[in-house]
């Protein structure tokens, strides 16, 4: 297999201030192209860090991919380092001179400074991979058959030189092999019980195919991944071992496909073109951001209402002040009420509803922190739950965004 | 100064399946902690992968944190692997045992399994860290000075362990110095304008302050740090150049605290005691789950609707029908009349409202992909803008969230 190193540089990482999403994201498009992932370095912004960083990995891989540094700020190092890495020079790159003046002047309209116009910069040595999206150029290095690569760390950048350039040029440089994924998403099973459950499975499997575990919240991914030098073979060998992972796992299955249970959900309402809303109490709006997240969303999804306060509820979708008094907000009687006021305010054909104290502060003796009601429906029928989560609010959010959507999807496929 | 490096495991990691947020966080504690992280590294479920990070690792920081493969499936073989690293034999561990069969019997009620019970051993040479949130215990290992610290990859339970145990037994471990940090938020400045305007005074730093930028969305955040043997003298020093900065920054400052811009807006609403309710129309409740996100954000966040469809912008909002088929839901008059609806339907104080397109499809030729109109107001005044991005539908409603809430902010700061 070819081999890639990930360096991503900037104290920023170090120091913990950023999360680098970055990495994930390119060792996801790599795989894809068929080049394993075989470490990813963080290193601060140092010479001698940098450096180090340069000859370990290219001493473990053939393409060495680097990220960060390439701003126009004294931090900013990665450039003349690479300069001298290589035993090159600084020179202007034309195209790269004329993409800061159009981005800066046209597009961006802000005065032109001479730290810009550093930036068109570029060691002699090196191929230029131009930068629509920035002024900062990548640059594409090669030694003794190996492949260096830096781009700036601003994702979209990246991202968009990856996939216009990089990418492409990787594949033709390198043999690599054919990789094939099959993901599926399951919910309410614990990865342990689930584990044994496949385990002769999993044994049985052949050298060239793996199965991962990859736990989320409340939810555990299972991905099979072949690797071989046939495409078709590979492929045909993965599918049918999928299935018969299909066939054990039955009920726990969300979906057969490496998408999240909002996609999953939305499938569903695009499938059966239903619609949806929302009304969220505890969550306050999370789900809805889930939902809205995918493109094509507004297909399905009417609306939501979030009631963050008890005379919103009672004023808008009609929740009784009866209900809320007696037996308070975070109630199932609430909940449903919830539901019956989105679908009239909404006009959909199923509506979801959530209320609870997600922390960390507003717990009681009898609805203590973590307490979530959550409930789905339509005009004929109401589902409800009681969670009880033992987290923070962040994570606490997640898994009543979670409950709330897989009890909706399971409600969707029980309707006649 | 001490240093560590962090080791993550695991394959899924290489493959891009999980973004890692273990790391910066773990970075952020441990430099509260005067501990400055060198390197992070990666690396998958690979017994040689793994020795040589340890190895290398181990020779280059004092300090080693290794996260993942610790779960009871057959990819984790991090266990077995630091009990053949450190010479020493599995054990069962009494106080682990019983932490799985409480979590599993009482908590969790699951059926207990042979592998479950395994999550109890531990190798004998090691000082165990009892894990309150799951089954793993962590593992604290000595040799030649150095201290490895092995736990889960699960972020919750790695937090749990820090927080109780690892952090307090570095800082007992090593003679650490003071660390100051100093930050603030900027906005409407670009990264390169801004490094100009305050060259002098970056260029006038001792050497024991370093400044820092670290761009987001629509915003830089600069940070001042210090490093020092006397807490009071450093904090003294960086505190009177972080005024400084504040003075050369000026309008451009959101915030001196290392705050969010949504944890800005809502100090500046509860100091004034208003209230605020939104209106969300492209960005689906994000800018409510933002908002939402800050424990004892009920205090001052009433609510909000998310009209995804014309008619609820219509039939809730009162927005007029005139104004929708005139001149669009992508309008100032529109995202004007939300505002007035939602201050009605909330009875907020303030009100914020987006309307867009934030692609990839749902472009005219005269509102193309990326065009959103925002709002924000209370009963006597509104104020809009236009804004176009050019980016995924993520950024787009990243930078919509941001400008909005960043209007926001000006317009509470400007009222009598």
């Amino acid at each position: 297999m070819t081999n890639a190193s990930i360096i991503t540089i900037g104290d920023e990482l170090l120091i913990g201030q950023v999360i680098d999403t970055n990495s994930a994201w390119m060792a996801q498009e790599l795989n894809k192209a068929g080049i394993w992932v075989k470490r990813r370095v963080a290193v601060g912004d140092s010479h001698y860090e940098i450096r180090k960083a340069l000859d370990e990995e290219s001493a473990a891989s053939e393409i060495i991919l680097i990220t960060g540094g390439l701003g126009p700020t004294e931090d900013d190092i990665t450039k003349p380092l690479l300069c001298d890495y290589f035993q090159t020079r600084l020179v202007v790159n034309e195209a790269a001179l004329q993409n800061v003046k159009h981005l800066l002047g046209t597009v961006l309209q802000r005065p032109m400074i001479e730290r810009n116009l550093k930036q068109a910069e570029v060691p002699e040595a090196c191929l230029v991979i131009q930068n629509k999206r920035g002024t900062a150029p990548g640059m594409l290095f090669e030694r003794s058959g190996k492949i260096f690569v830096s781009m700036p760390g601003v994702p979209h950048e990246m991202k968009g030189m990856m996939t216009d350039h990089v990418i492409r040029f990787l594949r033709q440089q390198f043999r690599v092999p054919f990789i094939v994924h099959r993901t599926m998403l399951t919910a309410g099973v614990g990865e342990s019980f689930l584990a044994d459950h496949i385990h002769d499975f999993e044994s049985a499997l052949p050298a060239n195919i793996r199965l991962a575990y990859l736990p989320g919240f409340a939810m555990v991914r299972l991905r099979l991944t072949g690797i071989g030098q046939d495409a078709r073979l590979i492929q045909q060998e993965t599918d049918a071992r999928f299935s018969e992972l299909k066939e054990l796992t039955g009920e726990w299955m969300v979906t057969d496909e490496d998408i999240t249970l909002q996609e999953a959900v939305g499938n569903l309402l695009k499938k059966q073109t239903r619609t949806l809303s929302t009304a969220e109490s505890c969550t306050g709006g999370y789900v809805s951001h889930l939902l809205t997240s995918i493109p094509g969303s507004s297909a399905y999804f009417l609306g939501g209402l979030i009631p963050y306060q008890n005379n919103i509820k009672e004023k808008v979708l009609q929740v009784s002040g009866k209900t809320l008094s007696e037996v308070g907000a975070v109630s199932e009687e609430t909940v449903r009420e919830m539901v019956t006021g989105a679908l009239h305010l909404f006009g959909s054909d199923f509506a979801l509803a959530t209320s609870g104290i997600l922390g960390p502060d507003g717990g009681t003796e009898t609805k203590p922190v973590g307490t979530v009601w959550i409930a789905v429906g339509n005009r004929d029928a109401t589902e409800t739950r009681k969670l009880h989560f033992r987290f923070d609010r962040q994570r606490n959010m997640e898994l009543a965004a979670t409950n709330v959507l897989n009890l909706l999807r399971k409600f969707i496929l029980s309707q006649p």
